[in-house]
């Protein structure tokens, strides 16, 4: 008997796709990446790169002929793209898990109807259906995207009725939701996995903090209750669990002030917010993934180390001979250019369990 | 300031060139691989592969202008081979270094001449000089090819005077060390790295069992005591310090019965016996010899956990599913054909520090 999955294709070629590039080869598979950009950081560590658009009939073909599964390191796959894929390999997670957590409205509505906690919101698309909105939740509140937003993009804070015009414009008027004001505590991620054998496996929630909408640091253990530690994971795997997903997935909750978990964003794919499991564990969370989605028993998700993850963004990866020279793990991502907040690498910290 | 080595050029495609490679990307360095056979494992994650013989010169040439330091991940690299490149760009460790492990007689001169204990040995290159070996060593003793061994071959126990003959004609008479009889309770390596500025860090001491001449186990920490461990970690300083080495050395030692540490092999590369660090260290043996041969600082050596190491050999990493069903690590190198002893792998479980 060998490994059924000799290639695993990869949709995107920044560094999440890097690191699962490097996770496959551990199980001796080999990645093929597919990405438009010609300098992607993951084709640097695969055994195959295909470097065309997202909508190439031709590319997207060949590239599913010469792999056994696709995973993507990012949500905003084109559909489209997906469903062509899938018509010749299995693609996961599946197209569905995607589709939902490129729409904030989807997204929320899947979770509410599953009676799952968010964030109080409505879906804004004109200049009176926003004002109703901030009539319904109040302010402060965000308006953000429906679609495409991240790292803080495509989001803005109302904080009176009359800024609503002002807001719709930063948005350039894009389809969008209202989010009203949650007094938070902090924000987790639950990074969960699941096998197409069903089976479910979740890493010790991470805290996390964020500067200027952008992650700078997870610290794991999450300062929170076993009762809402057990809450969260409940959370995650009610989410997995439901939507049938295979692979890694990141959960980002709130923890209100009165303790109540609010999920904030779903991410169907490993995450940022994971990293740490790189040192923190002797199976990562991109590990994990290529496992789920290649058909692998999961690993173990046991933490042996409590840990820091910090990211480099822009030129603070620079001085990688002092970053170096502490006692942490040190993680460059091969990008070219390091424009400002442009995530370089990160750094992991551990110390003795707690 | 960016890093200054942005690509590192490996010779040997295996999988200590696969982990190296891997290692160099978690930096943010791209590897080149050069190797003379197509289906190298390291080129499938490495941004580079030359496929091309150790003394084509055009090959090392323009190998050596599109990488910025060279290293190794075997230490047989024909002597031409390096001085050609040396030429050029940085190689480390040097080519002395590679050129002492080549050679059993140079090796145990070398340490001998340091002060350092090895098995008592004898040159032989003929029948009556294998005789009078015989006659100062006495039986049992090893006769071992001074070039070219590994995991056992090319060795041959004498256990009678009278075998010297056969024992001759079974390593077709090629030079020899005859090795006298050694009553050790264990072996040990140590995994020692030397940096450009001349700092060196040590792993903690793992024990190893071999089976058929093959590196079966490593098991981490070494059932030795604190002064014996201390005596090792000085040992390995030792030899790194005097040869002016630069990269991460495995270090193999017998602990005679009476406490004494006798070196057996130095192996001026990463090695078999450091694999553990990869989940037993948040600065994993490859991630070490990057940093050093790149002018990196080198990494913290903490180890957070007890390990042991297993070997996958020959079909023994067929059965990935149940392998992978276990609480440990895997590691598959993606090689093709599973021959009997081929190393194809190895798992690595982790427990508490006792």
């Amino acid at each position: 008997m060998s490994a059924p999955v000799q290639t695993l294709g990869i949709l995107g070629g920044g560094q999440l796709g890097r690191m699962l590039a490097m996770a496959a080869a551990r199980l001796g598979i080999k990645a093929h990446i597919y990405a438009p950009e010609s300098n992607s950081p993951a084709a640097h560590v695969a055994a195959g790169f295909t470097c065309a658009a997202y909508n190439d009939l031709a590319a997207l073909k060949a590239f599913a002929q010469s792999v056994d599964v696709v995973t993507t390191e990012f949500e905003n796959v084109p559909a489209g793209t997906c469903d062509i894929l899938a018509n010749h390999i299995p693609v996961r997670p599946h197209a569905r898990a995607l589709e939902i957590a490129q729409d904030r409205v989807a997204e929320k509505s899947f979770l509410n109807e599953r009676g799952i906690a968010t964030a109080p919101w409505r879906a804004v698309a004109t200049a009176p259906e926003l004002d109703a909105a901030l009539k319904a939740l109040g302010t402060p509140s965000i308006l953000k995207t429906r679609r495409l937003g991240y790292d803080g993009k495509g989001q803005v804070r109302i904080t009176a009725a009359k800024d609503a015009a002002g807001a719709l414009a930063a948005i350039k008027a894009a389809p969008a939701v209202l989010e009203g004001f949650v007094d938070f505590e902090r924000e987790i991620s639950v990074i969960v996995a699941r096998g197409t054998d069903g089976a479910i496996a979740c890493y010790d929630p991470g805290e996390n903090d964020h500067e200027d909408g952008i992650l700078r640091r997870t610290t794991v253990p999450a300062a929170i209750s076993e009762a809402t530690r057990k809450s969260a994971l409940e959370i995650a795997r009610k989410i997995v669990r439901t939507l049938d997903y295979v692979g890694v997935m990141g959960v980002e909750m709130f923890v209100a002030s009165d303790g109540k978990l609010l999920v904030n964003e779903i991410a169907p794919r490993v995450h940022n917010t994971g990293h740490w499991t790189l040192e923190g564990c002797a199976i990562s969370q991109f590990e994990q993934h290529v496992r789920a989605v290649c058909g692998w028993p999961l690993g173990s998700t046991a933490r042996h180390a409590d840990a820091v993850m910090t990211n480099l963004l822009g030129s603070e990866a620079d001085d990688w001979q002092a970053l170096a020279a502490k006692d942490q793990a040190v993680h460059l991502y091969g990008k070219g250019e390091a424009r400002p907040g442009r995530k370089m690498g990160h750094v992991t910290v551990l110390s003795a369990k707690a």
